[in-house]
């Protein structure tokens, strides 16, 4: 008999054909387990995967009395109430990196896409007004990327990536991030002076409760009329309703969005803009990265059930 | 009396403000000199201004008897007839590697926009579709950058800085050009082998009689059904109408274009398709770039009234 495993999120079927193979899965798909399930199918369920984003408190937790493990899919846990694991002597795993590389990439396309308007621009040509030579003051060039200061909020593993993409297009690198390392970018000592500093504002810094909003109304006006805001991270970190207002009255020039605040819900205000590149939360979501985080998923479940740690434990902290 | 200079293409009249500063520009825009102008009017211009993609042959040059120079605003001169105007004695200038750095980094946005399915995913947010969960076949996880050959055709200035750039996407870079140069880069030998290596290639050869569809049916069927293509060169170097049959049949993953065979004027079979991602040759078009081109234009004019030679005169051979 094969181990039991809840799935707890909702993933497309083909991003759960490997774990079906060594589990017997039973997929909430989104919904409360003890909805979607009768109790005595889910009293012995002893692990489970998740999406990192999604909202998994101590109420959850305990519909699974035997619960010792959760994993989730891909490098966030930010929706994981770690304290409420902790304190249940519940595992919890991640796949650190596993995406690092492709998320990188979309922060990088998303930049480039918004400072030169790549969006504007396909459906300039789409629509025939090209072609009718009508005119477009959205396409009137605009500063490029050639010796802009690209700042990056947060150096992990994605920051990194970021930075060493950013370089290649002869920009200067800056970051800020709670620790300070030996790395060949300037340092900022703040978000403020970050902003103040750079006109491409890359966040990559992992949300939790100590970046709710930390890119408001103030940094915003200090990344000023020329500037540009990526986010990757989460949409959390990000104040929604201050970046909706400041690409309308254009305190800054642009923006580049994967993530949001209500996903899979932006505001209609947000999407109705031209000045921004908007994406489904999609910057992990190559082949190979999905392959790189059903490895971390496989052998956290693996080493879980064999009674060993979990060699992609969450570190706390 | 400042010198008159005719401004041969259709510019943007904010491209030419610097050059109606120092001289008296008789703007054809884009007709032909002897219907735009009088004869006694054109007589004595000695200088012209053209965009290099522009057909300007010798029935044009005999338009101007007093022609000395013709100035092309960018680093292309491909529409000149250059062996007319050497039998003329008219000198030939341009701004070389003045957008060289713009070129590239619309090079790379292409690049990544098409691989990632960008235009695609703006429009799946905008549209509701992804609020409304509406599956998306385009939206399928694809092979992402990482790993990828990416293949370059051409190893000019332009080209060298689409190789820094790809590279820092953790790619191997190839490239195949005339001349073998000592370059960090693979060399393959032909075309043909290039495209048998790489799965994106990226068209940065500067356009001439020689490679007039030099990307047709063979180099896109040894490209294969992972492989893009992305144009940045003259719509010239690919037989278009082989492009928009291997992009609807699967022969090739996806395409991203700056340039067009007639512009602008893209067939429709070509506007209609999801896996290209179109720009409206707008690659050079930033400001730092227009302000590094105009530099070269007023260098060139400067030095011709001046009966100097020109200092950024276009090479022959």
């Amino acid at each position: 008999m094969p181990d039991k495993v809840l799935v707890y999120s909702r993933f497309p079927k083909t991003q759960l054909t490997r774990f079906g193979e060594c589990y017997e899965l039973l997929n909430a798909a989104g919904q409360r387990p003890d909805e979607a399930f009768a109790p005595e199918d889910i009293a012995d369920v002893r692990a489970m995967i998740a999406a990192g984003g999604s909202p998994l408190g101590a109420d959850v937790m305990d519909m699974l009395p035997k619960l010792g493990a959760i994993v989730c899919y891909g490098t966030g846990y930010d929706g994981i109430d770690l304290a409420a694991a902790a304190q249940r002597g519940i595992a919890v795993g991640h796949s650190p990196g596993a995406n690092a590389a492709s998320v990188a990439d979309i922060a990088v396309t998303l930049m480039l896409a918004a400072v030169r308007r790549l969006p504007v621009a396909d459906n300039y040509v789409r629509s025939g007004d090209w072609a009718g030579r009508k005119p477009s003051p959205m396409m009137r060039p605009q500063a490029g990327m050639r010796g802009r200061k690209v700042g990056i909020y947060g150096m992990g593993e994605i920051g990194r990536k970021i930075a060493a993409r950013a370089a290649a297009f002869e920009t200067e690198i800056g970051y800020f991030s709670r620790t300070r390392y030996d790395l060949p970018y300037q340092y900022l000592p703040s978000l403020e002076a970050l902003a103040d500093w750079c006109s491409v504002l890359m966040i990559a810094v992992r949300a939790g409760a100590d970046n709710v909003n930390a890119v408001n109304a103030d940094i915003l006006r200090r990344l000023g009329s020329n500037g540009f805001v990526v986010n990757i991270s989460r949409g959390s970190v990000i104040d929604e309703p201050a970046l909706v207002a400041a690409l309308t009255d254009g305190t800054i020039a642009g923006a580049g969005l994967d993530v949001f605040a209500m996903e899979p819900h932006p505001p209609g205000a947000l999407t109705a803009l031209q000045n921004v590149v908007l994406a489904p939360h999609l910057g992990g979501h190559t082949l190979e990265s999905h392959v790189a985080m059903q490895d971390c998923v496989l052998a956290n479940l693996e080493a879980f059930f064999a009674g060993r740690p979990l060699p992609y434990a969450v570190k706390r902290g």
